[in-house]
């Protein structure tokens, strides 16, 4: 199944299938993108993570990953804005990562034609249900049918959304 | 050369050296965490970013591993929240990245004895001196020297630091 901005009303929940992700794993993507004592030695427990854990950056990625394959966009969907990007807890070893995507907000986009917008939080969770990271976005996606996105214009209901939390009003 | 919280006062900036991103790297990366066709395929042109591109998110990675050689911090440096991250222009194959970093707030941890928070903007730009990503990012790092830390912590003349932009006041 492949899905369109018209899949994703607001109030929309999804969640991903899970990811383990392994030392290896960790220690591979830390070398290159983020070569610090608690990311690559496992015997690094003198620090604020109380051992090894992973970059930031490779759960975000980690979770771009499960976002995709759980939103199935056809065509692709595209992020303009992440605020509010948080790791509150450590991942570790082992872990297994699964993402919660709820949608906030959706509009047509007045520029680009044949697209619409999706404001969404994203919850990264392990195997506890800890949140592991958390972040809102706003993204662009193609309409699945440029017919009920005229109606929709002719009707102007989407032009109202305003755009909390200091996101951009991407057009 | 290795520093600590003492080396980054509020108004300083730094530059780091810059990394050439590949085709194949780009793609790589695609594959494993962002598997869409603007950032697999060379002939995918028909799409909002006008050619292949690199995720995001490996944007975000590279730029890290920037950072972390630039900072040079003594027991590394930890991200605790990144607001407004925004990937103003796309980053093509080949394209050249260094990241230019303003530090805006910085004080001592309340609850950490023996870190200082500081708040950043890190900036990413491309060989043509265009800005690729930007975002604001608060983070914690040891200090050099634990004496100056009290001779601080009895003036008292950090605790009033506010939180603007939304940031949590980690303590």
């Amino acid at each position: 199944m492949r899905r369109a901005y018209e899949d994703f009303p607001v109030g929309r929940r999804l969640v991903s299938g899970s990811q383990t992700i392994s030392e290896e794993e960790m220690i591979e993507f830390a070398r290159r993108y983020d070569p610090q004592p608690f990311h690559l030695d496992t015997r690094a427990t003198e620090n604020l993570l109380g051992g090894l854990s992973a970059s930031g950056w490779q759960t975000a990625a980690i979770s771009m990953r499960l976002f995709i394959d759980t939103m199935q966009v056809e065509g692709g969907i595209i992020g303009r804005a992440i605020d509010e990007l948080r790791w509150p807890a450590p991942v570790r070893p082992g872990d297994s990562l699964r993402v919660e995507i709820e949608i906030l907000e959706a509009r047509l986009s007045q520029s680009k034609r044949g697209y619409g917008l999706i404001r969404y939080r994203s919850l990264t969770k392990n195997q506890d249900d800890k949140v592991v990271q958390s972040f809102v976005a706003l993204a662009i996606l193609p309409v699945a049918d440029s017919s009920s996105e005229a109606e929709e214009h002719s009707r102007g209901g989407k032009d109202s959304l305003t755009s909390r939390r200091g996101l951009p009003r991407a057009t």
